[in-house]
C-alpha cells in the first residue's frame, strides 16, 4: 500500500518545534506535524485547584481546543455552543495526565502550570501533537520557574514525555495517522511514553475491528521508536534544558 | 500483600447478572461486581442521529451516570449541576464504542439502541461493569426487535463483548480493583475484549509511574483470562442467545 | 368501574419498604408502590445554605430524578440536557418541604440532610412514593446522627409524615393512582399528612373539570386513612424508631 | 390581631383592573393589587407545542417573571443567571393550568395563547394576581381572535378563572397575605377557582406547622367568598365579554 | 417626506419622565418617549465587584430586559433560552459606560449602583431612552445615599448625561427614530452627551450605505440640540438635584 | 509625549497580511499589527440563517475569539466557561456589520460565509485588525466562489474596508494605541471606513473625561488618513483583487 503522502508504513511526518512563539507566555511551543498545527502555551499562576488547597503541591492541567476552520470544513465554535464537546474534554484529561506523570508536583508549590494547548491546523494526530508539544511549553515554563522565581534549584522533570498514533489501515500498520488514513483505520492507538521508555498511556481502539494481540504488540513496537525520535527532537529544542 | 477483600491477587469480585431487570425497557440487567452495582437498560427508538440518516445504518449508543449517593461521600447531580463531567463523557464514549464493536449496524435500519448505565453503588469498575452489564440489555433488545419487530431473521452480534479492570498496586499486580485498591494505584488499566480473545479497547494510564513493556504484557494476561469468565457468565444470563 | 390492575376504588397498591438499601449512605430506602420503585437516600453533610450560615438552624432538602428507562419511553437525560425540568424541580420543593415540617431544624446544628430519590421505575405516584420512602431514611439519617456524631439525645422528629394521591377517573373517586389512571384523571390529588393527622400539603388540581367542594371533601377523607396505613409501614420499617 | 396595612382578617386589599395596558399584545392587563403590580400580556402564535402537532387543539401556556427591583431588596436577573429558578418554573405551570381549565382547546385550532405575567412590583400574592389579571388578558386574546381572525363565532371560555391567598398567621386565618403576612405565615394557600364555584387548583403548605382539618376547611370557605368578588372585577373590567 | 406620526425631520416625540415610579428601589424613574416605556430603577448593594475590592472606589452598572410582548411580535424570554443575546448585553454594556463616565466613583465607597432599565413597551430608542431615564434615577439614588447613609456631603455626580438617536432614511436626517423608521435606516446613530455638550459616547453604523464625513457632522450637531432638550427635562423632574 | 514603543502620535505600527495561512479554509489572512496577531479565516457553507430563508440573499458574519494566553496574563477559556462574554458578542458583531457593508448579499445566493477571527496574540487593537485582516480572507472567499462554483461574473465587493483605533492618553491624540496606550486613554475610538474613504462604523467611547466635538473631529481626521495606509496593504496582499 501507498500511503497518500507516499510514506513509509513506518514513517513519521516531518516534524518541526518552534519554541517561543508567542511573546505573553511563561512557555510556548508551536509544534508542526506534517499539515497539523498546534499551539501549545504554558501559563503559571500561583494558586492551586480546591482538592490540592493546603496539600503543599502544585497541579498541572491542559485545555485543548480547535479553532473552527483548523477542520477540512468549519466546526462550530464551542464557545458559541456554551459547552466543551466530550471529545475536547476527553483529550484535555489525557494531555493533563500525561504531562503530570513526568513533574515532581511536590515541587511546584501553590502553582497551577496550565497547557493551552489550540490547534491552527488539523490533519490527524492533534492530541499526540499537543502532549509532544506541550511537554516543550512545559520544560520552559519550569525554567522560568526556577530562573524568575527561585522556585527550585533544578526543574522538576522526570523524564521527557512524548506521543504518537499508530493504527490498522486496510490491514496495514502504519505510524503517524493522517486524517484520511485515521477515518479509515481499523484500530487507532494513542501512545504515551517516556525518555526512559516507559507507558504512560496507551489507549488503543477496535474501530469495529476487534484486533489480537500479535497487532498490539507490533504497534507498540513500533510506536516506541518512534517516540524516541519525537523526544530527541524536543531536547533538540529545549538546548539541553532536559 | 493481602487486599482488603481478602482475594487473591488474580481473583475477580463475585459477579451477578440479573436480567431482565425492569418492567419498561426492551433489554434490562442489573450487574453486581462485589459492591458495585450498575443498572444497565436497552432502549430502542425508530431514529437515528443525523449523521447516519439516510444511510441504511442504525446505532448504538451509551450513556452512563452515577446516583448522588452511589459513592461514599454525595456527588453533587448532574442534572442540577447542568452539565456532564469529563469522566462521565469519557466513561460513556468507551461503552458505546465497546458495543458497537461487536453489532453489525448495517441490520439494525433505521433506528438507535441507547444502553443507559446508572450505577446505584459503586466500589470500582463502574465502567467496565457497565459494559459487561450493558452487553447484556443490548442482546436483549436485538432479541426483542428479532422476535417484535422481525427486523432481522438472527440477532446482529459478532461476538459477545465483556470488560475487566486490573493494576498495580503497592507494585503488585492486581485483578477487578475496588474502590480503595484504584485509589492506591500506581497503574491503572481497562481492557475490552471479545468472546474470540480479541481486544476491543486497551486503556492504560500510569499514576505517576510509567511502567514497562513486561508490566503491560503481564496486565493483558492477566485480564484476557478473566474476561473469558465474564463472557461465560454472560452466556449463562442470556440463555445461549449468544 | 374496574380498574386496570384489579383494585377496589379505595385500595392502596402493594406497598414494601426495603431498609436500609444501599451501603454508603446514612440513611437508605427502597421503596415499591406496585411498579412504581423509588430509591431514597439521606445524606448528611456538615455545612448549611448561605441563607441559614450562623443561624444555628439545620437544614434538610431534596433532589428527585427519574433513570432515563424509568418510564414506558425513554424520557432523555436531564443532565444530558443540561438542565431539569420544572416538573423535577417543582417535586423536589415538594419534597423537601413535606420532610422539613416534621424535623426540628434547630436541632440538627451546622448540617444538611440531603435525600435523593431516584426513581428506578415509574408506574404513577412517583412523587409521594418519595415522600413516604425520604422520611424512613430521613429518619435513619437522624438515628445515625444520634449514635455516630452524638448530635442530640432524641431524634428531632415530631411526627412522622407520608403521602399519597387521591383522584376522579370518569368521574369515579379512586385511591392511589397509576400511570394509566393519572393519564386519565379529571382531578389529580396529592395529600401530605402526619401521623396525628394534620395536613402538610394539599395540592389538588383540575384536569380540565374544575371540582366541587363535595369532591374535595371525599378525596381528603380518602387520603386520611391511607396515609395511616403508610405510617404505620413506616413504623414498622423503622423497627419503633419513631 | 391588627394588620399591618389596617385590614380586617377577611379583607381582601383593593383590586384595580386595567385594560388594555398596552399597544402591542393581542390582550393585556394590568392587575394591582395593593402594592402588588402585575403586568399581564396575551400573545397568539399560529402554531402549537410539538406534542400538539396534527392534534387539531390548541394550547394556553404562561410564563412569569420579576423585574429585578420588583422586590424590596434586588433579585438577580435570571436571564443573567442563565435560568428560571424553581419557583419561577413552578408559578408559570400553575399559572398556565389554571387559564388551560377554563378554555375548550379544541375551538383554538393550531394556535398558541401565551400569557406573560411580570411582576413590576411585589408585595405578596404575585402568582394568584397573575391568575386573575392573566384570565382579563386571556379573554380579550381570545374576542381579538374572535373578531380579527373569525376564528369562532363565539369566545370558547366556559367559565371565568380567579385566585386568591388565604393563610394564618399568629393562629389567624387571613385572607391575601401581603409579604410581610406572607414571610411570617404558619399555612400559606392559593385557591384557583370558576365563576361558577368549582375549584381548579387548591395548594396549601404548612410551612413547619401541620394543619387541621377544621383548619383547612376554614381556608377554603374564605377563599371562595373573595373569588366571586374577583370575578365580579373581571367581568367589569371585561364590559360584559364573560 | 412625511414622519409616520406627522413629526418635522428634526423634532423629538413627547417625552415624559415619572419618577419615582417604584415603592422599593432607591431611585426609579419611568421614561416615556413616544410610544416606548421604559422602567429605570436604580438598587444600591454594600459591595463592588471582585476587580474593584480594596480599591476604595464604587461601581456603577446598568441591566437591560424587554418584557416578551413589548414588541410587536412575542419576542422569547431570556431567562427562558437561558441567556441573554449579544444586543442585550451590547446594550447594557453601553448605559453602564455612559452613566459612570458622570460620577465620581471614588466617592461612593464600597458599593454598587444597579441601573435595572426594563422595556415594558418598545417603539425604537429604547437604549437611549434607558440612559436618559437611568440617569434620573441614578441621581435619586445619589440623593437616597446622601441623606439616608451621609454617604457624601454632595452628590458625587460631575453633569447630568442623556441620549438620543439621529439616523438617515431615505436619504434624509431624521432625529429620535422610531421603530418603523429605525428598521428603514440606511444610518443609525446613538449620541450619548452632557450637560457641558461633551460627548460620551458616538456610535454610528452604516446600515449598507456607507457615510460621509459631511453626514456624520450634520447628525452630530442635531443630537446636541436635542440631548439639551432632554437635559433640561431631567433637571425638572430631579427638582434642581442636578 | 514619547510613545512606549518609540512611534509619533499619528504612527501606525507595522502590518503585515499573510494570506493564505491556512489550508483548509475558502478565504484566509494572518494580520500583524505590532504584537498583535489575528489569524482570520473565511468559510463558506450552502445555507442561510431562519430569517433569509427564502429570501434570495445570502449571509456574511462573524466570530472572534481569543485564545487564553493571547493575553498578558491568561484568560480563562469561553468555551470551558459555557459562554462567550458582553465583549467578545459586541466585538462580533461589530465585524460582522463592518464587513457585510461592502458586500453585495443578493449575489451570494443561499450561502454564509463566516469569518473566524481568532487572536493569537493581543496587544491593543483586536476589533479593528479583524476587520481589516476578515476583509482579505472575505474577498479570496468570494474569489473561490467566483473561480470554483462560478458564483458570479464578479465579485460582489462595492469597496474595500478597513479599521483603525485612535484615541487620547493623557490629554494627547494617538493613533493606533497598543495595549499599554488603551489601558491608560481617556478616550477611544474605532473608526471602519471605505476605499472611497465613507465611514462604516464610528464607535468613540469616553473612559472618564467626556470630549469635545474639536476632539472628536480631530480623531476621525487622523483615522481617515490611517485607514487608507490599510487599504493599499489589503489592495497589495489581494493582487489586484479589489
Amino acid at each position: 500500500m501507498v500511503r497518500t503522502d507516499g510514506r513509509q508504513p513506518a514513517e513519521m511526518r516531518p516534524v518541526t518545534l518552534v519554541t517561543p512563539c508567542t511573546k505573553h507566555a511563561e512557555g510556548s511551543c508551536r509544534i508542526e506535524v506534517g499539515d497539523t498545527v498546534v499551539l501549545c502555551t504554558a501559563s503559571v499562576t500561583d494558586r492551586v485547584p480546591p482538592f490540592l488547597r493546603d496539600s503543599g503541591r502544585g497541579w498541572v492541567t491542559a485545555e485543548y481546543g480547535m479553532l473552527p476552520r483548523s477542520t477540512s470544513t468549519r466546526t462550530d465554535r464551542e464557545a458559541a455552543k456554551g459547552k466543551q464537546s466530550g471529545r475536547t474534554l476527553e483529550i484535555q484529561r489525557l494531555i493533563g495526565r500525561a504531562l503530570r506523570s513526568v513533574v515532581d508536583l511536590t515541587q511546584i508549590g501553590d502553582r497551577t502550570i496550565t497547557i493551552d494547548c489550540d490547534v491552527l491546523q488539523a490533519d490527524g494526530g492533534t492530541r499526540t501533537a499537543s502532549i509532544t508539544g506541550g511537554f516543550v511549553a512545559l520544560a520552559q515554563a519550569l525554567q522560568w520557574l526556577k530562573t524568575e522565581r527561585n522556585a527550585f534549584p533544578r526543574i522538576p522533570l522526570n523524564d521527557p514525555v512524548a506521543a504518537i498514533s499508530v493504527g490498522v489501515v486496510q490491514n496495514q500498520l502504519l505510524l503517524d495517522l493522517n486524517y484520511a488514513e485515521d477515518s479509515d483505520a481499523m484500530v487507532d492507538m494513542n501512545v504515551v511514553m517516556t525518555g526512559r521508555g516507559c507507558f504512560v498511556e496507551v489507549q488503543g481502539t477496535a474501530e469495529a475491528f476487534p484486533f489480537t494481540r500479535q497487532r498490539l504488540d507490533d504497534m507498540l513496537d513500533l510506536s516506541a521508536k518512534a517516540i524516541q525520535d519525537l523526544i530527541a527532537k524536543q531536547r533538540e529544542a529545549l538546548g539541553g534544558l532536559v
